[in-house]
């Protein structure tokens, strides 16, 4: 996007909303958008229960849904927004796309893609195109705070099986 | 597979009929089966090109048909047959999934996933889910030179139309 009219933080609300309808639908609440001078063209949120389907993250599906809007491979003027950072899976998927920009609300301290791409700590060896931006922290409360909540009800309910 | 009655490169024939079947339709000759109990129950090609969607690799697909043929998220009795060293993004999808096996013909020197793996050299840091084999160099060259003629034959076109 050369010029942005609207904030990372309008578009992450976007992604937000995607992520809260997961969280009704009992889906790990994760969105996204993905966004092309200023237009969103895609939103997706995590279905893997749904679609039984352990790759349907929120990523993936908008990578592919923004490339059928597109009716082209590659993403490299478009911006995703997502409320959690990618996993290794969705970083390769972004990987291919060449999408120019990664912008991600919380950290995901377990499966994010960080804590292998600290590892690597080489240009030559990262996970990220060369082309992507990457930038994190937007709404980052907001995105973690679904997380938690939806792991907290699950865990109860976990505990509720076992005693009952 | 507790007994396999067929043996490796039976079903690596099968994975690089699909890569020859990619081939010929001009996509990246990479083919995958998914195996439970001596039966395959999903097979798949790379598909980025009919799909105009870099995230359609063969494991990609594999992994989503044979969830689909389960009605389950995870593959954990499941054996993957691919042409060639996954990437990233399919390794990572191979996490989710929890395969108890990863079997690959030729390997990848640019983009397969051996590349990160070697770098991070911890078990904490993996890759590959903890319940998962891995075992390569199975029908390695014929795997491996599908890939070659694939890129000389597009070298060539390219050359072509370079020169026309």
């Amino acid at each position: 996007m050369k010029y942005q009219l609207f904030s990372d933080e309008y578009f992450m609300n976007e992604a937000l909303k995607q992520a809260t309808k997961a969280f009704y639908e009992k889906e790990i609440p994760i969105g996204a958008v993905v966004v092309i001078n200023n237009i969103i063209i895609a939103k997706a949120h995590n279905l893997t229960e749904r679609l039984s389907d352990t790759t349907a993250h929120a990523e993936m599906l908008a990578i592919t849904s923004a490339s059928e809007y597109l009716g082209a491979k590659y993403l490299d003027n478009a911006t995703i927004f997502v409320t959690i950072e990618p996993c290794i899976m969705c970083v390769g998927a972004l990987y291919w796309s060449k999408i120019s920009k990664i912008v991600y609300g919380a950290t995901d301290n377990k499966r994010g893609f960080h804590k292998i791409e600290t590892v690597l700590n080489k240009k030559s060896n990262s996970l990220i195109h060369k082309k992507t931006d990457v930038k994190s922290g937007i709404l980052e409360q907001e995105c973690a705070l679904l997380m938690k909540n939806f792991f907290l009800e699950k865990r109860k309910k976990w505990v509720n099986k076992k005693t009952n």
